[in-house]
């Protein structure tokens, strides 16, 4: 273990890089200024480049014709750190314990985006040289759907040219286990507004003679689902591709089976489409779900309020091929068609995200194969999907033409995205190691 | 205008007496305390008595013998003030405008309580005391079902025995339009909380694995009502009273209808069970109501998660002869026969109060008609029943064994429990004429 790299990790960590939250702006450009300061010691040539939103930073060494061009993604904002008091310890002062780092963004994607940065930084100073033209990509609005990513793409399409990307965003199906993702599920958000009188009211007074807002809320939201836990909504399953049966097959050898997602989840019971497994129903199959609702009262005790407005914020987790604009335009004509008498309903359609599905037997996707065999000797490489989404595999595919390897490091109960998100510390390691083998594997990529 | 009355008015309304939370549990107390320093300054035997809660004010003047006691009762204590932002001017800084006074508590009910204490001490400085034996009894807990008046009653009951019992916490019909109210209904309270998963989860990596606790309420919820209005609990019904011919017709006459709901309300259509105006929703017909939801992101912008719980906030008001315990199990029958699969339901009971009905033709309701009809000249008195809750109406009624009169004062639009709450100067001097009449006409009533 090497303490130096630890400490610069958990210094990363601290930049609390909400890039939700407005309020967060100037954090994130001070993690960005910090990241580029770190590559410019390394001596590679680092450009912090501001955007509308959060400053992307582009670094490369010197590039030579005959190599290969790689790009490496990554993203240091991070997901809002809140409910807070469901941490059990801050989540900007990480802390290590049991040889886990605690903190917001240790996971995703801080923690694996930064043992790239570090294997770099070890070839460089053990070979004065990287065996390959580097492209390191980081940016600062992954978590609210790379907004401004797409517009600098294409303007820096010349510069940014490269063969393939590699990221590590993604998850081990156990630890120990090395992992390949060669799919991903889209994305696609939306928010709804129910509004009913113009202020809350009294619920003795005025209870009965209109729609409480709220209630109207749960009718229209129950109709997203049937009864066997299947979207509802008309024409969602009709572009869905079917799992083929070596996926099936493959997956039944994966070592996290519906008993672990029990326990990883300590849901009382699991829940999903008929006719899945766990793991299918998570990595190949499209969902509706509820990330927030809200309305009336919310504190301690109790308080007879008909209140004005009540919201829900939901997502779709999409499939190959289902395209996010034609299943937001479908849920909004189921949501609007089903607006309960006596309130409004207002929709705001948020990010989105393509799904993402690659050829796992490419010459590059070997090459992958082989570095995460390096990075964790002694196991087979699993060939897997995944639930959550990384939009911008597509956008690089769409502007760049190229296609995007998905080499994880985050392990199931990492709790990404919740409160107590950690990452291993023999994880990190693993990282830097994986970097130096996947450089010199795809320098030379065979079949 | 008296405006040293006024000001007094205005600084028992600058005391933030917030029963329900905790935080504000000295700030009822120095309300109480201020309180009975000036129904001590009339001249009133006055004690401040503890309670397990919030402590009970009660003044007396001399009793003699022969002469009828009249209690009248009001409330110290307010809702919270929250949703704050809605707030022209801060809840507890009291403003005037428009001759109306604008703070919490100003018509629930401070302002309609302490306009008798001024009556009161109009009388007594006039004619050197009171035409009956009052007892003065204002409480801190009503917002909170009046948790420990009961106990207090029943403790105290040969110094609180009465004749009868006035209370000003009701509404006026409009504006100068003098009301009597014959019935109220009742209310009970629940919360629902639906537990999934032991934490939030990210909704890509887990979404359809689990079910989600907010899709899961959202489900459950709906199943409370039917698609015309009606609640859909099983044997809800079964014990209210159908409205008499008489009250159909007398309601005909009230002078605010549908178009004066929909424009108080501001609502975008009305909408209640079918075959009733919307007084009769509102005044003899029960209701399920969601007072607050929420579960999951609450912040701006989106947040991907699964929430680990949700929950609800529900009251059902109850007319004749619904009671409370009875309507909660049923409810939680029928929530806890619907949990869906994957999560669990808890549920717990709140406060609750009975419907109550009494004779707007008594002697005492005549008596006091006719003292409504000196405050407010020149307009019959509008019988009606309230929408709201008063449950210690109730409570007199078991352990005092007294009848209530209910005199309101506050106007359709006066925002109580709402933000912006409101009363206007005119019905505060109007309350204090009336204390005067009343008194008056309760010491010889006739039929």
């Amino acid at each position: 273990m090497n303490q130096r790299q630890l400490d610069e990790y958990l210094d990363y960590l601290r930049f609390p890089s909400v890039s939700t939250d407005p309020a967060h702006k100037n954090d994130l450009v001070e993690c960005a200024e910090w990241l580029a300061a770190k590559l410019r010691a390394m001596g590679l040539a680092t450009v912090v480049h501001p955007t509308a939103g959060h400053p992307i930073v582009v670094a490369k060494n010197e590039h030579r014709p005959g190599r290969r061009t790689v790009m490496i993604y990554g993203h240091y904002d991070v997901q809002p750190a809140d409910p807070l008091a469901l941490w059990d310890s801050p989540p900007f002062e990480p802390r290590i314990a049991d040889d886990y780092v605690f903190a917001r963004g240790s996971a995703d994607n801080k923690g694996q985006h930064f043992a790239h940065v570090l294997g770099i930084e070890e070839t460089l100073r053990e070979r004065g040289e990287l065996p390959v033209n580097l492209i390191l990509l980081v940016e600062g609005e992954e978590e609210i759907g790379s907004e401004h990513l797409e517009q600098f793409l294409a303007t820096h399409r010349d510069e940014l040219r490269c063969d393939l990307i590699a990221i590590s965003d993604t998850g081990m199906v156990a630890k120990g286990q090395p992992t390949l993702s060669y799919g991903l599920r889209g994305v696609a958000a939306m928010e709804l507004r129910v509004k009913g009188p113009a202020s809350d009211l009294h619920s003795g007074i005025y209870g009965g003679a209109v729609m409480n807002p709220a209630t109207a809320l749960v009718r229209l939201l129950a109709t997203l689902h049937d009864d066997e836990g299947r979207v509802a909504v008309s024409g969602f399953y009709d572009t869905v591709l079917p799992l083929e049966k070596w996926e099936r097959d493959a997956w039944q050898q994966v070592p996290f089976g519906d008993a672990d997602f029990l326990n990883v989840t300590g849901a009382p019971e699991l829940f999903g489409e008929a006719g899945y497994t766990s793991l299918e129903r998570t990595w190949a199959r499209p969902t509706a779900e509820i990330n927030g609702i809200g309305g009336g009262f919310q504190g301690v005790g109790s308080k007879t309020v008909l209140p004005s407005e009540a919201f829900a914020k939901l997502t779709f987790r999409l499939v190959p091929n289902q395209q996010p604009d034609d299943i937001l335009a479908k849920v909004r004509a189921h949501l609007q068609a089903r607006c309960p008498r006596g309130v409004r309903v207002e929709i705001d359609c948020g990010h989105s995200g393509e799904p993402y599905v690659t050829d796992p037997n490419s010459p590059s996707s070997m090459a992958a194969r082989r570095a995460l065999q390096q990075a964790f000797p002694g196991k087979d490489v699993a060939l897997i999907r995944e639930g959550g989404s990384i939009p911008i595999v597509n956008t690089f595919k769409r502007v760049l033409g190229v296609e995007t390897l998905l080499l994880g490091l985050a392990l199931p109960d990492c709790r990404a995205h919740a409160p107590n998100e950690n990452f291993p510390v023999e994880n990190f390691f693993a990282g830097v190691r994986l970097n130096r083998a996947l450089l010199n594997e795809l320098a030379h990529p065979t079949q």
